[in-house]
């Protein structure tokens, strides 16, 4: 079996996440934040230290580093936070969205609480970037972007575009779903809150999301509940992060997410990047000459290693189900983003997507062209 | 170490969910219900599999049964969920409620969404019934009530409310926080939406809780985002469960909560009650001519096998750190629930929560209460 589907969930985990659960499941089994016994005590000392790993990662303060189900959860999280606690306002996103963002953001729209608009990408960073600035105006109050689509791989100017935010005041949301881990994100680049999976890029388990901001920009709360603080109070306490996690976390999934932020720090991310992107560009130079393979991929702009491609007219499922029933796992279809497929016309077929991990290696490249030579040229 | 503060979360947990979760770490590590690959598809079986085992433990149908992050979430998905549908409504609750229920419903009604009624619980279950019936009004939309209580262990007569609502068109919230694998709780009861936690009474690991609908009131989504399913819409699917699983789940804890739920099923409900029940009545025998300790259960209503007390006028901080420090771990404080602590009295002190899970014994009471005698006799 080659898994090439890390853009889904990254398999295998390092031994380290693995032993990490493990020892959670085993050895820190009592609830953290609730209970003063020793037990408790140590289960929620294992949850700050991988908080505090999460925070340091991207740059944020630890109680600012909320733990979630997932990245859309965190998304959600953010983008209704800051709306519900602004009131009527307006936001801008791209092109380049995952369902997690354009979801959530038309929910907002048909609740008749914000007015969206979708800036076109364009071919180019400045493209894109004068195209977020047109789009604003006196209401606009968030500015909500992924840091690199999860179907093409094309990185975004974030940084630029917290420029463009800072200085008009509107908050701005990274979903770091496909970028978290592989390139660097961190709110010192003028990001207000970042959402990341943990169990993508940062090699966690799956069940595992984090939510990390810079505390600019005030959050209603969308869900309420027993915190383990001010429990006298019939209001949700109004400080991170207990006022966003509600009920009790995923106490061995965060555990073992702290391992994976260290797996990834000692990896460097720097090499996971150069390492996976080295994997993408062999596959796009051996595919190059296969007659039916088109690779989608924006020229001009930075790229995540992620690779879309397609066999022909061949619907994507039907390639991917080749392939799998050849021991490659790769995915096929819109990946819950038909905005960039409509955008780059692959609505119809969906792409399938080579997605690398740290753990892939030439060789899965080699045999897996092999194979598409053997069927497609 | 004696461990009794299962009603916070259980500990340890089964071997075989234990293992479930280690294999489904190491061998099902694909994104289920994303990719057509085998090992997405495999992970998939496993989680429709335990899916399967929490809608027939609850008696609802597979697909209106979603997997969530904790209980929490599940009630706040419901109530916010019926709710919202409605339009602005009148919701009843009562005075045993955890902030779990009381926090949401408190939110919902400063977004002037909802009003809500707090019923008196009096000391019987007629005396509930009554209450809840005499605050019925014509805008009454909702009922949510804890199927017992997590301070006191009070049980509240539910398929008798369930045909106060039925009569009515009133929507039937069950928080089965505490009482879920501890006593039958089924949608047949006339119960119409039971939310659960995976962790405590089902043995399953942090992360987990389940929201089984018998379908009869539609429910607005708190969250969108991708699910694998129709990703060419805007709109988020109406179909349960994706419409409320957003993101990717807590596959690991789903597919270990199955197991929890076997284990479950294999000890018998009825004999894990008599059996955790049997100690607390051990607990309360041993303690009765302790002079300082002060057991608060309610008389003449059914009881989980949960009981509080306090020693003294010492706040149950210092006794259940005490109690740590001795080996002995149980939660002092409020336990996320000031209304039952109000009505008990005992909102200055707290209490000690003594919570058995099927894993302890008889030798595990008697020598908690050895050391209650020699510290407060």
């Amino acid at each position: 079996m080659i898994y090439l589907d890390n853009a889904a969930t990254t398999y295998p985990k390092p031994v380290s996440v693995l032993h990490s659960a493990e020892k959670a499941l085993y050895d820190y089994g009592a609830n953290p934040g609730r209970s003063g016994h020793r037990l408790s005590l140590e289960t929620s000392r294992q949850v700050f230290y991988a908080r505090e790993k999460c925070a340091e990662f991207f740059g944020g303060e630890t109680e600012n580093t909320v733990f979630t189900l997932n990245c859309t959860h965190a998304i959600n999280f953010a983008l209704k936070g800051v709306c519900n606690a602004k009131g009527h306002c307006h936001v801008i996103t791209s092109d380049l969205e995952h369902n997690s963002v354009i979801r959530p953001l038309h929910a907002l729209y048909k609740q008749k609480q914000i007015n969206y608009s979708i800036a076109d990408s364009g071919g180019s960073d400045d493209e894109l970037l004068s195209a977020v600035e047109k789009q604003i105006r006196r209401d606009t109050a968030v500015v909500i972007m992924t840091a690199g689509c999860n179907v093409n791989g094309r990185v975004t100017p974030l940084a630029r575009i917290a420029e463009l935010c800072r200085k008009r005041n509107i908050c701005l949301i990274a979903d770091c779903a496909q970028a978290a881990g592989v390139i660097p994100l961190n709110l010192a680049d003028g990001i207000n809150i970042i959402c990341a999976p943990g169990h993508k890029g940062l090699y966690g388990p799956m069940g595992t999301g984090v939510l990390v901001t810079d505390g600019k920009y005030p959050l209603s709360t969308l869900i309420e509940g027993g915190t383990g603080s001010a429990s006298g109070e019939i209001d949700q306490p109004d400080f991170l992060p207990d006022s966003f996690e509600s009920g009790t976390i995923n106490t061995p999934g965060a555990i073992a997410l702290g391992r994976g932020v260290e797996f990834v720090n000692s990896k460097g991310i720097d090499r996971i990047y150069a390492h996976e992107m080295s994997l993408c560009d062999l596959f796009i130079k051996r595919v190059e000459n296969i007659g039916k393979i088109r690779v989608y991929r924006p020229e001009k702009v930075k790229s995540l290693p992620v690779v879309s491609f397609t066999a022909g007219d061949e619907n994507s499922s039907v390639t991917a189900d080749m392939l799998s029933k050849n021991g490659f796992y790769l995915r096929g279809g819109l990946h819950c983003n038909f905005l960039a497929h409509k955008k780059q016309g692959t609505l119809e077929t969906g792409t399938v997507r080579l997605a690398p991990s740290v753990f892939n290696t030439r060789s899965d490249i080699i045999k897996l062209t092999e194979l598409l030579y053997k069927k497609y040229s």
